[in-house]
């Protein structure tokens, strides 16, 4: 490619991006009010301003649409729940502090939410060896960092191995989630949240002397 | 009702048992296999060997019958895992032994694995409110009972609410069912099993002297 192709294609790809992520906003809000099936591919191209040939360009079936929406909701919430906490803050007291945020990120913020219920639906449709199935690795490895640094500074029980851990924390995520599904506006998000933690913190904790007394 | 219509009545109520169950096996391995949307209520008609019109005598609607099936496969669900302990187990041990059991269960029989996967798709469907939702108090009580006889002996913390202490435990069961759904025929539910114990059981237990030195 001659240099200047090159520049002429840098403000192209920019609004392609752009135009990309803003599909993704009406999606995410699509997704999260309606749920997979109730999600018209055609109302999405309309709200979205689009042809249906440039729309296409990006995405080309809902399948595709919800994968990339999941993606992109997914690693907006991790980002802002990192946001709470510093790296200086105890490993088990940084893990509340993420859960905390996630609770109250999923409880005010309506297109975050595609992450939980878009996640379940996406989990039944592809199941095992999809490529949504690997997007699981990516609160996964949070966790398993944390346990692993829980660990190194005796904070966290050495017994326990990082990656199963770390599934079992998600796990507990998860069914809180589901049960959150059931209540309205899922807004007893924070206190679910606050349980688990509870139970949570003292199973992975290195016990004390003072905790024993 | 004369006494001689009640003799007539009774036999007529038990083939009618008999059926509704038939109809509900049937509808359990359809549900399992091919979740809400793939199951056609007419293909369950069939299966059932019945005319539409005695069948919608029993169900109404795949919904009706969804729900049905999996109020009716919950229930032996938790009826097999009760099988596994006995009373005079402690509290903890009883509760890892029915967790184990569940595993063992979901993982060798595929109907009952409609529990998993219907109970995802009813949360969704149904959501707050909904007869579906009151469903799930049958799991929380069963956890919530051996939280207060577990502190009644002084097993489990007593600073623990039972019925949140139980929600948090269905949490981190519903949790690892859900991962179950991304690995081939749920075969490591058994393993994921294991690895809820290992944080949820010491997360409950009152903490005990020799754990601390």
């Amino acid at each position: 490619m001659s240099s200047e192709a090159t520049h002429q294609a840098r403000p192209q790809q920019q609004r392609a991006a752009r135009t990309r992520m803003q599909i993704l906003e009406a999606a995410a809000a699509a997704f999260a009010a309606h749920g997979y099936d109730g999600v018209s591919l055609n109302e999405v191209i309309r709200r979205s301003g689009l042809t249906k040939g440039a729309f296409y360009h990006h995405f080309a079936s809902r399948d595709e649409l919800a994968l990339a929406t999941f993606r992109y909701k997914q690693q907006q919430l991790i980002e802002q729940m990192a946001q709470a906490v510093d790296l200086d803050m105890p490993p088990l007291e940084r893990l509340a502090a993420l859960l905390r945020r996630r609770a109250r990120l999923l409880t005010r913020d309506r297109s975050l939410f595609v992450v939980v219920r878009l996640g379940i639906e996406l989990s039944m449709r592809h199941g095992p060896g999809s490529e949504y199935a690997t997007f699981t690795d990516l609160p996964l490895q949070l966790f398993g960092d944390i346990v692993r640094e829980g660990q190194a500074r005796g904070e966290i029980r050495a017994d326990l191995k990082p990656r199963p851990t770390a599934e079992t924390i998600f796990a507990g995520v998860l069914g809180i989630d589901q049960a959150a599904l059931l209540t309205p506006n899922q807004r007893d998000l924070p206190r679910r949240t606050d349980w688990l933690l509870d139970v949570l913190v003292r199973g992975l904790a290195t016990p004390t002397t003072e905790e024993a007394s």
